[in-house]
Parts: structure tokens; C-alpha cells; sequence
């Protein structure tokens, strides 16, 4: 990233978020030429950015639309403009599949996710006149949410005769760990992933089960899973701005990383050792140091200074192990290419991202803590 | 914690986080007669709770003032109402002090921390016509911001000449660490805190530096450093909570625990397995199963299950191992005590107080997000 480009220290504070517009623009169109080349539909899940802004330029790039995780997360892209919104997620209180309803009548298309026959039912309950469109999530390895593999057919039978329901799909996140973490490995995981489904999707058929769509893949697997035939949907979201482990994946390179944490040095109390003013409540911990298989070195990639790691977060600092001819002062600024960007986008209330011409606009992350 | 208090699903959509205020007046009360039966001022650091009314009720119960890591937490606690506040963080940004210089004139009184020769030069240079109280912050071995404990007498010397700073103390964080997981190493280390840094401000003293003030502790070593002659001040943060990682250190039991994430169970794909709809980005991650020397087994205690284990977090999904003959079923409310309750209460934008009526209150995190 160019540094000359960044917001100075007198206008913006550190710690902050840091999107480059061009990066993330490229990210955008990649992904959309991937599936505009294989024939299928792309449906990012918009909870990496949490901001409708970017989520309307990937469905200007030529998403069908958006993959959300919380009705709260819809409801705030339905009111920044998205009209074809999956909420990808078991909805199981009759609060909150009301409020799905409520949002279905004002939006193009409304589609939710569903696992379980108790689950089912009560999304038949209260759907009252209505009819929800649903898709079944299946398990596909991860041990998440998903009827098993196994019993997602006879589930999928139940579903299609419960009123109130329009069972159109199914889906399932398999993510790349299964896969291990190598390029070629990538490759099998999403193979194997879209084999999966595709061949359960046909198994229903044959039980005249309706199943138009097949949706599957995520940032590291979306571009092998998208040539399997059958797949209709692919739904990765880390893509827009790829991070450090996605990198390590070997999905992206680092130099397509188009999110960074500006931090300024705030001590260097011994010559081995550089404080700065980011912690656990700017950078997200839950892809920390050591963890397998990706077993990263310290919480981010320091841009610029290869022997420096951030090997330590306590709330409000970052300790980072430097070699003791590192230049680095009391003042500096560094940028750091977070483990994890959805995780860490969504400890930050606003953003900056900077622009080709070196301006740079201050963006609120609407859906920012909407995690119900 | 009751039950039948909670706030019910029809009203308060899940997963949120559950203040009991009576848990946690007893535990405001509890640390307030630490301070008082030692002779020692209580300056809470509020980033555990980031609420302008929680720490009101800290200061009504006796606290002589609050903590915080950032300017900008200082702004919202002033706007709170807060009068004398100490920016326990080294501010080195000329916006940063200037801000700092400016809040210094609409409260009774401000405190800077202050660790670096370069930092305090600044600190002199924008404070222009003002004078900014400072404290020198001393590293007593973790390793974070603080000057060296050998560098500290000469680098308070300096700071003592400067012009527009009046050096009025020393201060340290060390947390429970460095002394171990158990009650008495938690005495060991609490006393060893205290011992360093009061034969430090005498060595200042020796050499004419006026030190009023030392202050020391944290949650876990507080009643301890209290009673070490010549420790003036304890700055507790987590007491007000208490959590899982206090628990296990014996700072508190789990039931004076005060917050808890009140959390649905959205699927039961096998007998093993439960899936709720909090994740890592409800649960803060930075406290995980494992680390040294904690060694907690998973994100949380989950009350009343013990048996289930919050094994895994994807960013909306929390995975609890359960023995097969658990009832938990989809719909099912669970409470669970986090990890860390001070980057927990980070990502939540809103949290819930019952009263000791039943009554549930919302409350705005005010200061959430407030990292610069």
C-alpha cells in the first residue's frame, strides 16, 4: 500500500481500519469473473465488511445478491438497498423469524437457512400466511450447523411437505480446513465439496424433492468448487479483502491484502521490544499465533518490517519481538495485515478507505455488533 | 443467577449479554472496602465496562476517580459525568495530547501516564500554555508499555525538569501472570508489585523527585498490593464482573460472576454436539482453551452444564461438546460466564442490567469501540 496515501496522524487517529478501494475493487472483480466464467451465481457473505456500500458494489460487479448470517445483519442491508438477501443461518425463535417475515415483505427475495425438522416447524409456525423461501444447510465435515450428511435427504423430505415453506436449495459451509493448507489441497477440498452436495442434490431430485439451487464455497475453495457441475451458488465473503490467512491458505498473496490496521508506536521500552496502540480490542484474536493448521507467527503481518512480530495482545497494546537494529520510534506508523479480517472489521465502529486519488472517505460499519 | 429474571425471548432477541446488579454491587461494595480498610485511594479502570453509570456507581461506593486506556474512552466518561480521570497510557500524538489538554479543562482533573523520554518531550511541546499532570509508568515485568524498572529513577528525573509537566506519581500494571494461578501466589505477587514500585518512588524521593502517588494491582493481586506501606492507589478493572479467568485464578468464585452471555440453542445435529448463536464475535476470543498458565477448557463455563464444553467459535456459531444424554433441543436458552468479561463486553453495542425487582434495563455501551 502506498503509504503517501494515508490519512495523517492530525486528521485520523490510530488505531483505525484501512481499506485501499482499488485492492478491494480487483478482489471484487476477480471473484465475479470466477463465477461469470463457470456459470454460477455469487452470493457474498457480506459479513466480512458489514457495510452496504461495498456490499453494492459487489452486486454492481454482478452478484445475484447477499449472504448474511443474522436477521439484524439483513435488516440492515435491506435498508442500504440489497433486495436478495440469504440469511444463512438456523432461525429458530419466533422473535426473529417474525422479523425475517416482516423483512421478506419488503424485499425482492428473502431466503433463510434451516437444519433441523424442530427448527422447520416452528419457521412453518410462524410464517402464518406468508411463505418463507428456506434452504436446508447440510454438514459437510466442519461439525457446525447442518443436518449430517446422512439425514439431510429425509429431512429435506419433511421440509417439502410442511406448509408455509418453499424449500428451493440447499447449502453448506465446508471452509478449507478440511482441506489442509496447501494450493493443491484447495483445490481437492472444493472438489470434493461440490461432489457432496451435487450428489445429495440428486439423490432428492430423485425423491422428487424440488432443488434448484446447490450453494457452496468460501474464499480459498469458491474457484475449484465453482466448476463442479451442479453447483448453481458460490458464497465466499473473506475475498474483498482477503487477510494474513487466507494468504497462508494460499488463496491470495499478501500484496492483495486490501485491508491493513494503521497503528503508531507508543513506547519502545528495550531495544528488542516496540509497543504499539492496537490490541485485542482492534486486532481479533480468534485466529491467534501457533493455532493448526495454519500456525501463523503473531497476530498480523507487519507491513515493512519482516523481522517484526506481533507476538503478544493485551486490550489496548501490541507487543512486538523486532531485532535490535529495528528502526522503529515512539511516533512511527506501521500498517498490519490482520490474521482475520471479519473478526477484526467488526471491532471497529468506522473505517477509512482510501481511494485511487488519494482521498479518503470515512465509512460507518453499519451492521457493526448486530450479531442478533 | 435466577432465571426466571431473564430477560425472555419474545422481548430480547439473543445472543446478549446479562448484567445482575446486585452480583454486581456486592463486588463494587467488596473492592471499595479493600481500598477503605487499607488506607489506599480505588481508581477503577472502566474499559471493563465501558459505561458511564457503572462507573458512577463505582465512584458512589467510594472510588476516588477512574482508569482508562484511551482519549477517547476519557471524552465519553467526562460527558458521563466523570471528574477526575487518569489516561493510564502513554500518549505520544500531538491530536492525541492536544485532545487530552482540552478535556484537562472541563474536569476537575485529568492525569496522563507517561513512559519514554520522547513521550514526555511531546507531552511537554503541545501542552503549551497548560500544565498536564503525568504519572511515569514503570515495567515491573510483563513486558508491555513502562520503562525499565533501572531506567525509571533517571528518566523521572528528566521528566521532573521539564517545563508544562508535573510529574505527581508512578504507576504499573502487572496483572496475576507473573505469580502464578493460586491464591498464594497471587499474596507473593501482589506484595512483590507493591514492594518494587514503593522502593522506587523512595529512590525518587532520595533524589528530591516529587512521587505522591503509587499505584498498583489489578483485579486479581488488589487486596494484596493494598497492604503494602506506601502504595497509595489500586486500579482494579475486572472486579466489577468478575469472569472465568478470575475464577480460575481465585480472585472470585464463579457464582459472584456478574455477567453472563444469555445465548439460544440453534441446532442439535448430533447427540454430541449443541450449536448456539454466539460466536467469536460475541465471546471475546482472547483468553482461548488452553493458553498457559490459565489452561481453561473452552470460551466459557456453561452455568448448569457441566458437562458441556464451548469447544470451538466460528464467528456466529458457538460449538458445545455434550454428552449424549444432555437435553439440551433447539430453542433452548443457555447462560454462559466468558472467559474475559473486558474484551467480551468490547463487542457488544447495547447489554442488559436485571435489578434485583426483575427489572431489565438496556444500557448503551457508550464507550465501545473507543480505541483512539
Amino acid at each position: 500500500m502506498d503509504t503517501s496515501k494515508f490519512p495523517t496522524q492530525e486528521s485520523h487517529a490510530t488505531p483505525y481500519l484501512l481499506f485501499d478501494h482499488a485492492k478491494m475493487e480487483r478482489n471484487i472483480l476477480k471473484m465475479a469473473d470466477v463465477a461469470r466464467e463457470n456459470g454460477v451465481a455469487l452470493r457474498p457473505h457480506v459479513k466480512t465488511h458489514k457495510i452496504p456500500s461495498i456490499a453494492r458494489e459487489q452486486v454492481e460487479a454482478g452478484a445475484a445478491g447477499i449472504t448474511v448470517a443474522k436477521v439484524s445483519e439483513a435488516e440492515v442491508m435491506a435498508d442500504g438497498g440489497m433486495e436478495d438477501i440469504f440469511i444463512a443461518y438456523p432461525l429458530v425463535t419466533e422473535a426473529k423469524i417474525r422479523r425475517a417475515v416482516q423483512l421478506g415483505e419488503r424485499v425482492a427475495r428473502l431466503v433463510v437457512g434451516v437444519d433441523s425438522l424442530e427448527g422447520a416447524r416452528r419457521l412453518s409456525a410462524v410464517a402464518g400466511d406468508s411463505t418463507l423461501e428456506v434452504r436446508l444447510e447440510v454438514d459437510t465435515g466442519l461439525r457446525r450447523t447442518g443436518v449430517l450428511y446422512d439425514g439431510a435427504v429425509g429431512l429435506a423430505e419433511e421440509i417439502e411437505g410442511m406448509r408455509n415453506l418453499d424449500l428451493t436449495g440447499i447449502y453448506t459451509y465446508r471452509g478449507a480446513v478440511l482441506g489442509g493448507s496447501k494450493t493443491l489441497e484447495l483445490e481437492e477440498a472444493g472438489l470434493e465439496e461440490g461432489r457432496l452436495m451435487v450428489s445429495l442434490a440428486d439423490q432428492m431430485r430423485e425423491r422428487s424433492i424440488g432443488v434448484d439451487e446447490v450453494s457452496v464455497g468460501s474464499t480459498p475453495t469458491a474457484e475449484y468448487v465453482a466448476k463442479v457441475d451442479g453447483v448453481t451458488e458460490i458464497r465466499p465473503g473473506t475475498y474483498v479483502f482477503y487477510d494474513r490467512m487466507q494468504a497462508r491458505l494460499g488463496a491470495c498473496s499478501l500484496d492483495e491484502c486490501a485491508a491493513v490496521v494503521v497503528c503508531t508506536v507508543v513506547s519502545r521500552p528495550a531495544r528488542d521490544l516496540v509497543i504499539i496502540d492496537g490490541g485485542s480490542k482492534t486486532f481479533a484474536t480468534d485466529v491467534g499465533p501457533g493455532a493448526e493448521p495454519l500456525n501463523l507467527e503473531g497476530y498480523g503481518h507487519v507491513v515493512g518490517y519482516p523481522g517484526a512480530v506481533l507476538e503478544r495482545l493485551t486490550e489496548e497494546h501490541g507487543m512486538l519481538s523486532v531485532d535490535e537494529d529495528c528502526d522503529l520510534e515512539v511516533g512511527d506508523t506501521l500498517q498490519i495485515i490482520p490474521n482475520h479480517i471479519c473478526s477484526t472489521v467488526n471491532l471497529h465502529d468506522e473505517v477509512y478507505i482510501v481511494g485511487e486519488d488519494g482521498a479518503v472517505e470515512e465509512t460507518w460499519v453499519a451492521a457493526r455488533g448486530k450479531v442478533r
